[in-house]
């Protein structure tokens, strides 16, 4: 094995072949739409109540904004999202310019086009090195048939359905 | 939306939704093989030191040793390992009969066929409802050539590679 050196290439290397979801944060803040795109984002933090995490980069220009809304609404995004996965996590131009977009009388903002919807408050952010781990318990969800987009290896992909996914999965 | 009760169906719905990576944490406690399959780890919370997080039930049987390990061994599980994936979550009988181990000299335990090897201590476990959300250090790391096991809606699937995945996936 290989040293863990920070920022290394041997770290990214791991970290990149971990697939992951992709969801969209976004709140109105005193009149202005921000928003960020998390790959880290994890569900079942806990059920009772309902919790999920993310983690954002220290140097992040939205969280300091997006951290003192009132509710954060995070869209998972589904495999025909990769432009609008894009267009929100650009620093240029209008992050939700035709965007099909949902505002809770709250603030929380949702995208249209996702599979699942959750309406969340931060309950506690954690430092952790160069990111800030940040716990958000869910209030109100919606799901929506589709299939999601997923991260994996620096590139976007979808999921194939195991033939037999009872069975040992046989690769070739 | 739905209101997010806890432990309810559209609160599972929503969880379920969101496809996520499965892993393998081991470690030889005392002298006794452990291990629990996670599918909330998130990598990349934190690059410099690295860091990934994870989530565990208050009402784990294996935590509590698995906790007081030196190093636990993190195997992000390829797409050929969901039999191994059920012996290990299962309760009954050896969970690494068979299986394919490395044991580093500091007890962590990984898995042979996984896509991702990540050597870690905890830094710190926060409460987090009915979970504790456990932050780890990454020491060393190995990465393999192969496919990620997926988890989504309760089944097992893997990744489907988007024929062109710069353009705007169009489903159909």
């Amino acid at each position: 094995m290989e040293q863990a050196k920070a920022n290394s290439q041997p770290v990214r290397d791991s970290f990149n072949s971990v697939p992951t979801a992709v969801s969209a944060l976004c709140a109105v803040v005193s009149g202005v739409r921000r928003g960020l795109v998390a790959t880290s984002l994890s569900v079942g933090v806990s059920y009772e109540p309902p919790m999920v995490a993310f983690s954002v980069l220290n140097s992040s220009q939205t969280w300091p904004h997006l951290r003192t809304a009132q509710r954060i609404g995070v869209s998972v995004l589904g495999d025909s999202q990769a432009k609008a996965c894009r267009q929100i996590a650009s620093k240029h131009g209008d992050r939700f310019a035709g965007l099909d977009i949902t505002t809770s009388s709250e603030g929380a903002m949702f995208l249209g086009g996702a599979i699942s919807w959750m309406d969340c408050s931060i309950v506690n952010i954690a430092d952790a090195g160069d990111h800030e781990l940040v716990l958000l318990q869910v209030h109100r969800v919606s799901s929506f048939d589709g299939e999601p987009l997923l991260f994996h290896r620096t590139d976007f992909r979808r999921l194939e359905t195991l033939a037999a996914s009872n069975d040992v999965v046989v690769r070739g």
